[in-house]
Parts: structure tokens; C-alpha cells; sequence
């Protein structure tokens, strides 16, 4: 497919404000109510020169059947994957932090994820080009406009990413019930960090695994152990913002 | 409705082996693969006497148009929502933990919420009967069964219930991104708690703020101020759990 949608306004006024992407064309309703909010949209529309079409309702719910898409769609240029090691380069001036997702399926957990991402300073995602979910338009949705505000990095190999960002003095942590550690025994204040999620659910390979230089996992209080994986990535990302906030002096041991 | 539908092979196995939900019956697709789970299911089925019947792949996709469903349905009973001076009476001989969601709308949302809620050793959930999303087929089946391991409350005022377990000796906490105060400057560990959390748009409501014993928020590391709010939960949550597990000596200022 040669574009993307994103529809909803918020993520469509997100896009425009923050111009990191190619609109085609913006396509509104004749019956939508004419809010703050479409009026916002039009407004940033003329001022892109992006072109800002009616059309039946019918229309839309053709090109996003299954989508709540608020009476207007935007049509874009899809995502631009970046390098990684471009991306490696472009950050290394500063503590960095990036996620590798070890073949996550779920557009929701995805867009999730990036929205959490962002939040938490994290610079990079890496996904797997051949396993998992991509960029797409449910993805977009869910990250609220957050894929426009962050590295996406499609690799053809997780190891081989991985050993790469060893070699450019990133700390690998995984993510893994089975470990005796815990999260929020790392300090993550002091250096450059990839956090590896495994996918819904297998996990994280065991290469993968043993390539890290920590493997922790998030205790629970109750023997009903099952975290959805965004909320697990979220938990631990704002771990390591919650130190950044609060003991950025005490150093890794 | 007088019955829910769970699809998917976990959350059926997951309600059939905590034995708390009403089972009518199991529909199987007679092209389903007969895999170990589905195996399993039949053996649970059996010792429980619940009926297993095979039918055709329409008929599962006419039951769950819009489902991920892998050929296996079941009809239930809709959960039993509790009283809340039950739950407050029944829970009265240990530190409890409860949610407040004010009105949250999403599915996939409350979902996640309740899965990551049991997970952290919430003992409920408390949802305003008239507004956001109730327990339905998609709720069950995103929280990976986990609706079955907490009692789920149903209120007709979030205010009258927020008074009532003041009264009864809960701690209110409100997530408010406009707060001064970080969720985790918070002592978790020696008190119960009601946490509020408020709906995808509009947050939480003036007068809920007002009855609150603390409000707080997430801080980010970026400008881009918008978490996903299952995983905003998540956060809050695990960092009481990470408190209870590290610094349960600490004693409340």
C-alpha cells in the first residue's frame, strides 16, 4: 500500500502540527459537524497547503470499514523507517534510550507502546521486518499522533541490531517473567539502554536472552501473572523516568 | 443480554479452571484444528459437565462478527457485579486496594485495566452503571480472563461510593496530569486505597478532584503529554507494588 490513513482529529490535528508528514489529502464528511476542532484541522490544512476535499459519509466508511474515524480521514505518505545506524549516530551526543520489540502482533499493544514511548523520552523503535506488526493506520490511531514524535527502525535482524547497539555501548535489558531480578533493581540514569519486549505470547527468543546484559522481570503480588505487553513496557519505562526524576546521582553498580 | 460470549482458547481455559463463571455451553468450529488446547478445554468441559458442541465456522463468525475467536466460543453467564458494602465488608481484615474508572469508554481500555489491576493484587474495580463501557465480550476476553479474579462493582454515583469508602478508611488518590504532586511521592504500603482514574478525553471530574486525599501525575520526559489510560493505571499500580516489595517499612508522612 502506497499510503496511510489516520483518522480521528486529534491524531489528524497531531500530524499537521507537528509536520513530520507527507499529507495527500484530507477528506471530511459533508455531515460532520463543523466543531472547534474540524475548524482547527481546516485552518492547519490552508496553512500546509494540504488539500481538504467533501465527500459522503459512505466514502469514508469504505477506505476505514472498521474504524471510528469521526468523519474525517487524512490520506499520508506512509511512515519513513529509519536506519539504525543513522538513528545510532543521530543520538549520540546523549544518554539514549530505544525499545526492540521482539515480533509484538497487536496494532493496539504497538500504538500503545509508541504513545508510552514518547512519554517516557525514549527515542527509537525497532521492529522486526518480517515478524510482527508494522506502521499502520490502526497503529497510528492508537499512539495519539506519537508515531509522528519518534525513530521507528525496521531491521531485518533483531540479533544483529541488537549486537550493533552492544557495540555502541548501549546496556541491552530484557524483559522476562522468568528471571529472578526485577526491574527496578537496574539504574537506568546512566546510560544508553535498549529495552527488548518479546512478543504476546512467546516471549523473547532465547538468543535474543542471552545476548542481554540484564534480563528482569515485573513481580507481581498475585499468582495471576499476565501483563499485556504495552502496559508491561509502560511500567518499566516509567521506572527508569521515575529515577531519572528522583536519584539521577546514584550511579549503576 | 442475558449471556456473554469469551472466545479465544486462553480466556475459555482460564474461566473454565477458576470455576467462578456460569457456563451454558461451548461452541467448537468442526474445522477447528485439535490442538492441545482445545484438547484441554474438552477435558475441562467434561469434568465440569459443561456442554461442548460442534457447529459450523458461520455460525461462530454470525456469534462474533468482529472477533479474533480461533474457532472456539463460549456462552456464559454476564459476570455478577458486587455491592460495594459488601466488597468493603469482605475485604475489611486486610490492606485493600479498589479503582475508581470515571467514565472510562474504551473496551480494549478497561480490559487491559483489570488484567494489570489483579496482576498488582487489586482486590476491585468500581464502574458508574450509566456511563463508559461495562463488562462485555471484548473486555473478558482482553483482560485474559483475568475479569474473573476480582470483584468487578457496579455504582449508580462514583461520589457516593468515593464518601463511602472515606468512611470505611480508604486513602482516595486521583491521577490528574494538571497536579503538582508525582504519583510516586506517594507511600503505598500501609494504607487501602481507592485510585481514580478518569475517562480517555475528559479525565476525571471537578467534584471527584475535590473529594480526594491526593492528586497526582505522571511526569514525562517529553512535552508530549498523552498516556494511554490502562497504562497509566499500569504505572501507578506497579510502582505501589514496587513499594510494598522494596520499602514496605516506610511509613506514610
Amino acid at each position: 500500500m502506497d499510503e496511510n490513513l489516520i483518522y480521528g482529529k486529534n491524531a489528524i490535528i497531531e500530524a499537521l502540527e507537528t509536520g513530520t508528514r507527507e499529507f495527500n489529502r484530507i477528506l471530511i464528511s459533508n455531515t460532520a459537524r463543523a466543531d472547534e476542532k474540524i475548524e482547527k484541522i481546516k485552518n492547519l490544512a490552508k496553512k500546509n497547503g494540504v488539500i481538504f476535499q467533501f465527500v459522503g459519509k459512505e466514502k469514508l466508511n469504505q477506505l476505514a470499514p472498521e474504524a471510528r474515524h469521526q468523519g474525517i480521514i487524512a490520506q499520508i505518505a506512509p511512515i519513513k523507517y529509519e536506519n539504525l545506524d543513522d538513528f545510532i549516530e543521530k543520538n549520540s551526543s546523549e544518554l539514549t534510550s530505544v525499545i526492540i520489540l521482539d515480533g509484538v502482533e497487536d496494532s493496539h499493544n504497538l500504538g500503545a507502546i509508541i504513545r508510552s514511548a514518547v512519554c517516557a523520552g525514549v527515542k527509537g523503535i525497532i521492529l522486526p521486518s518480517r515478524r510482527g506488526v508494522l506502521i499502520n493506520s490502526t497503529v497510528e490511531k492508537t499512539s495519539a499522533g506519537a508515531v509522528n514524535h519518534i525513530s521507528i527502525i525496521k531491521v531485518n535482524s533483531i540479533v544483529n541490531a541488537v549486537q550493533r547497539l552492544k557495540e555502541k555501548n548501549y546496556w541491552v535489558i530484557a524483559a522476562d517473567h522468568h528471571s529472578k531480578d526485577n526491574y527496578y533493581d537496574i539504574d537506568y540514569t546512566d546510560m544508553n539502554f535498549a529495552l527488548i519486549m518479546g512478543a504476546e505470547h512467546a516471549g523473547i527468543s532465547k538468543s535474543l536472552l542471552k545476548l542481554s546484559d540484564f534480563v528482569v522481570k515485573i513481580p507481581m503480588l498475585t499468582n495471576f501473572n499476565s501483563l499485556n505487553v504495552s502496559n508491561a513496557t509502560a511500567i518499566i519505562l516509567f521506572e527508569s523516568v521515575r529515577q531519572n526524576l528522583t536519584i539521577k546521582s546514584k550511579k549503576r553498580g
